[in-house]
């Protein structure tokens, strides 16, 4: 939870165009996003929405997080609106709390619940600078329906800081260290192999590892190796390569991803499938 | 079908903002929904198009009709397009009219086929105030697809209504009475307990209700009761409650949802999967 | 591959508005979509995106082919960006190049991999004028992952050409000629039968063909006439007729689709379903 060095108030937005960027788990066969859309168009009508996916899986405030840290530098500065909130509407000791955040130096701003999901891209964007709670936000659409803050508190008040409002018009002051942190396994190497655990599955069956390169190469790993990938018992023959096209088809790859993790993959085929892992899995690759 | 006491004429549309709020059950998977907006654009670059779902469930008119209602009073004031139309392009008896409506004192429109997709609402925002058939208009794509009217008819329609087209531009006038009507369930109190019958079913498996406060209050229900839910000769035990969390993981409670309907859900897991109901299925609710 | 009779010049986009036009296999549930719009939105923040889907079978070249020829005469001229890139990264003899094109008179640009992906749509509007090879172009985002060239060379160029660069400032010169052709299946008349193929299946189970009208009637297939459709040594009875309604539910009808090509549906029912086919499946219509 560095603050930058070079912080910025949050009451000189740095663009003229007023980007919001939105990441749910809501999906898309209902209306909750559309008409989170509707409530930013009537709120600030400027506005540009970017819709990062709606598809994280229900509830899944991790894998959420690690989507919106994934394209955060992609992504224009503006506004970060992220819902995943399976506690919404909880009241006395399981509240969670409703923030807005501004993180790092560029002036970006994230809104949503304090439950992690914000933080690890507020990370990698430089760390959290200021922080306040939405909970008696005067942008809230009253009456605030217990089960739709998307709706009734995080699309108004995102809309709201596009149309130019300070943090601190939003919400009330938060202390930055008393917000909740994301946890993620961390990968390490023991007796020269690699011990990582699978961070998450994405539609092409990749299974996304918590490895870094680095990492890799500390299990003495080096590309173009032969590699063995243990899942509990089973022992999966594997190779270290810049791409899928390395391997024949239906071969299994261990490569560095487009965020630079490490991940495994199937050349025309699912290796989530192939390995039978699910989240939090743990593997071992060493030298096969 | 009352019509709203101030009436403003179609041709002076409230807004600078061009938009176009656009739900169907054409899905993702397909180029149907992009090429609306390509239709569009092409028509009225300006638009600026909110897509509420394109998940309503194939033919599903009344689950569109209830999105589009849920949605309505957060989206900007302008044309609403929709488009759920199991007997497109039929002739003779089973025909259904195309139609656009204004609604209401706002200045909103609709577009859609006339089968009660569009009347929820209409209703929900004042009431229809003019509607003219589309069957002859002069912006309609020549030649007309006979199973394609939401790119060659309703689309290009949409784009005028937006571009600053009045209503009976767009087509002949139609008797308000003469429109199709969204048939409902009704909701009852009888011996005491809430017969309610299944609107829907969320991505979440919450299970919407055709109940309002009013008539959970008549049943003699009050926030915190402990309930009983029959489906048939199955009952659950249930609470009455504000919010998922009210309940321990897994519990199954009757609330008040973000569009003040009843509704049941569970606790972090799935309503429509714990009762084993489909749209429709009557659920009777009373004191535990 | 004819060049359109009135070339223009890729310099002079003929449009304020900057369109793009954004097709892939990346699905909704990952932030792969919404990181090329982020990309997007930072290299040329005044383009506008029109999804056309990203819902195109995991690899699926060719439907991904027909999917925006189906679109490209309904969408504004601008550019056409298209992902679906089974071998992206294959180095050596695998490699497929990255390219962008320009085709017809209307300036309209495509940008994508060298698969035949662009190839049927450029076609459709009058052909390839120009063509450059990606590879080295100066406006990727380096480093290029080698699994992500949607993000880290498609969509930055794509953004280039909607701000106006030439074809010729964003890839190297290449010849028309050497462009990888794409390849489809060709019904024929054999016997007063048509003999078709599977192109593709779309959300409501219709069955797309690759006849167009003038193969139904060589052979001899008039509208309303019954039908026997033959797939291995099932037969149906089917009728030729204009639309759904046509016939009772449950039905099978032949039709000219919204694209003017031979189709088979079954009347709020799934043709695939009922004739259990897949792509490229072969199946022979004759008079019942």
């Amino acid at each position: 939870m560095r603050p930058s060095a070079s912080r910025r108030t949050d009451s000189t937005p740095a663009v003229a165009e007023a980007w919001i960027s939105f990441l749910s788990d809501y999906g898309l066969d209902d209306e909750f996003v559309g008409v989170c859309h509707g409530v930013i168009a009537r709120a600030c009508p400027a506005a540009r929405i970017i819709d990062l996916t709606h598809g994280i899986a229900r509830h899944d405030v991790r894998g959420g997080a690690l989507s919106l840290r994934n394209a955060i530098g992609f992504l224009p500065v503006g506004v970060h609106l992220a819902v995943v909130d399976p506690t919404v509407g909880a009241r006395g000791r399981d509240a969670r709390r409703s923030i807005a955040l501004s993180a790092g130096d560029e002036g970006r701003r994230f809104v949503g619940p304090d439950n992690g999901l914000l933080m690890a891209a507020a990370e990698a964007v430089g760390g959290v600078v200021e922080a306040v709670d939405l909970g008696r936000s005067p942008f809230r659409l009253e009456p605030v329906a217990a089960t739709f803050h998307g709706r009734d508190v995080f699309a108004p008040v995102a809309a709201a800081l596009a149309a130019g409002a300070a943090l601190a018009e939003v919400g009330e002051p938060l202390a930055i260290d008393s917000l909740v942190a994301l946890d993620l396994p961390r990968a390490d190497v023991r007796d020269g192999a690699l011990v990582a655990h699978v961070l998450g599955v994405d539609r092409f069956g990749n299974v996304i590892l918590d490895a870094e390169q680095a990492q890799i190469a500390d299990a003495g790993l080096r590309l173009g190796d032969a590699l063995e990938v243990h899942v509990g018992a089973r022992r999966h023959p594997a190779r270290y390569a810049v791409t899928f096209a390395d391997v024949p088809q239906g071969g299994l790859i261990l490569y560095e991803d487009a965020q630079r993790m490490a991940a495994l993959a199937v050349n025309q085929g699912s290796a989530s499938e192939l390995l039978r892992v699910t989240v939090d899995g743990e593997l071992l690759v060493r030298a096969g």
